[in-house]
């Protein structure tokens, strides 16, 4: 079993994901031999991902001999400086200048917000997948930009911003389809430098084709339950079905009414802060019931027995 | 003026900033003479800036005889490959082992993390500190643990990590203070090691004393009008102080009251997405405007001729 070898290569890594194609491609590029372990993600993660990567429990860990290296961009600098002249075809990611690599390591870091604010497209709706959409053109548009009339970001041949960017490639299409724009139309030079990626062999081996990504989209969706599930666009619930027997004295619901919604937690972002959890169970609250979290914010209650948490 | 010189190395930089600090102790350490360009932030960025970095638009920036390396780790590693045997030390950052080269990318890039969560530490109030308290907590044991018995990150010489951790030094005291708990109890070995760091000429020159950092922490608080600008906690404003007249058929207050807010936008956060923009007009806003707003979200208004704007 992969898993407990402790010689040679292996890759921990799961399917569909881009930050692992990153490290397929690249011992691809390289010709060094590896075994792949598939982890599991939505569920349980194993033991050994988590003894690997303890700090961030995440995918794509390389172990060589035995010994983790964490991060798909550090995994990269890795292979090309422990095995320089190793693997059939000896070839070195990185270019050899020194300004050229910190201008590919810029890079390289740069195009995670491809993913990221994809990742947003799909998930939100409304002005907040408006901002997503027009972040991510920003993004693509520095990307072709920054390719120019080059065929690779690394000029004449494939290099680290390639083997960083080409796993984005399958992703592109539902992100056009969510964002409702064109990658051709919006950025054609990143367009026709997907197509030549999509014919190297170490990329057309190591990524799925969009329609299996979109399906993966699409399963995400319903892990999370956003989208379908929640049927129709939620603000159009019609307040007058709430009874007049619960409305309290502010006119709008009875806080009783807030035992029906023990599993949505509304998680507000500080006014001040970056970033904040977005919680699980508030994806399945229906547009009254964020209503009905909001009014008791409103009226003043941040906390109470039905698990209800309100922060701001 | 260092702004015009087109050889040689300029470091745009802004006085107190940790990421400007790494590439000022980087270049320290090695002995290498470059010119400082302060950096207005807070204000109207310089055109220098905007041309050499279009992309982020932040410092550090270091220009070699003209050409624009971005990212504080990216300029450290630029700095270890660019001059490899030059300045006065010939020192380099990284170990010469890849798998120890590896481990010292990740642990800088993760130290990152400290500024990220000290900052919602003194942005931030209540749960939302509480939980950047315990996440700051977690990342300096790690590192505190990543250390171990040595002396340094790097071993017994000071490493890539120790430039990249050591500027977050002086700013512990503010955190110590905001997430009340103590660096010297929780993470001994790292207290050790921030003296050990605080003794060495090339961290002495490039760092402010904590006190410096302090007050700019508070400049930065009044800024954004976080913190004693605010006076006592506004969830203790009286709902009772909005005059019987100004409330509404659904017996909260006028909506033409939203015209006092028309400098209040709030942001509430996707309940499906990731990050979402803090808002500086929320910040100056009152908790009773802040229940303004969310009424006009209970009452379906999502848009006014005032400004406000409420994205869900």
């Amino acid at each position: 079993m992969a898993e407990e070898k402790n010689e040679g290569l292996v890759l921990l890594d799961f399917w569909v994901s881009p930050f692992g194609q990153r490290c397929r491609i690249a011992l691809a590029e390289k010709g060094i031999p590896y075994d792949y372990s598939e982890q599991e993600l939505l569920g349980a993660k194993s033991d050994l991902l988590l003894r690997s990567n303890p700090i961030h429990k995440k995918i794509p860990v390389l172990l060589h001999d035995g010994r983790p290296v964490c991060e798909s961009l550090v995994i990269l600098n890795y292979l090309d400086e422990a095995f320089p002249n190793q693997g059939s075809s000896g070839k070195l990611l990185l270019p050899a200048d020194p300004y050229a690599r910190a201008q590919a390591r810029f890079w390289a870091a740069y195009s995670d917000k491809v993913y990221e604010l994809g990742t947003r497209l799909w998930k939100l709706k409304g002005e907040a997948r408006a901002q997503a959409r027009a972040e991510l053109l920003q993004v693509l548009a520095n990307l072709d930009s920054e390719l120019g009339g080059k065929p690779f970001f690394g000029g004449e041949e494939f290099g680290f911003v390639d083997v960083a960017v080409a796993p984005f490639v399958p992703w592109l299409p539902s992100y056009e389809r969510y964002g409702e724009f064109s990658v051709e139309a919006a950025v054609p030079r990143l367009a026709a430098w997907a197509r030549r990626c999509e014919g190297r062999e170490s990329v057309a081996g190591s990524l799925h084709p969009p329609g299996k990504v979109d399906e993966f989209i699409t399963m995400l969706k319903k892990h999370y339950g956003i989208g379908s599930s929640r049927g129709a666009d939620p603000r159009t619930t019609d307040p007058s079905s709430i009874g007049s027997a619960d409305r309290c004295c502010c006119g709008w619901v009875r806080l009783r009414r807030v035992a029906a919604m023990r599993a949505a937690v509304l998680v507000l972002s500080s006014p001040v802060g970056g970033s904040t959890v977005a919680c699980g169970c508030l994806m399945r609250a229906t547009w009254l019931q964020i209503k009905l979290l909001l009014h008791c914010l409103v009226v003043g209650v941040t906390n109470c027995s039905y698990g209800l948490v309100v922060r701001l």
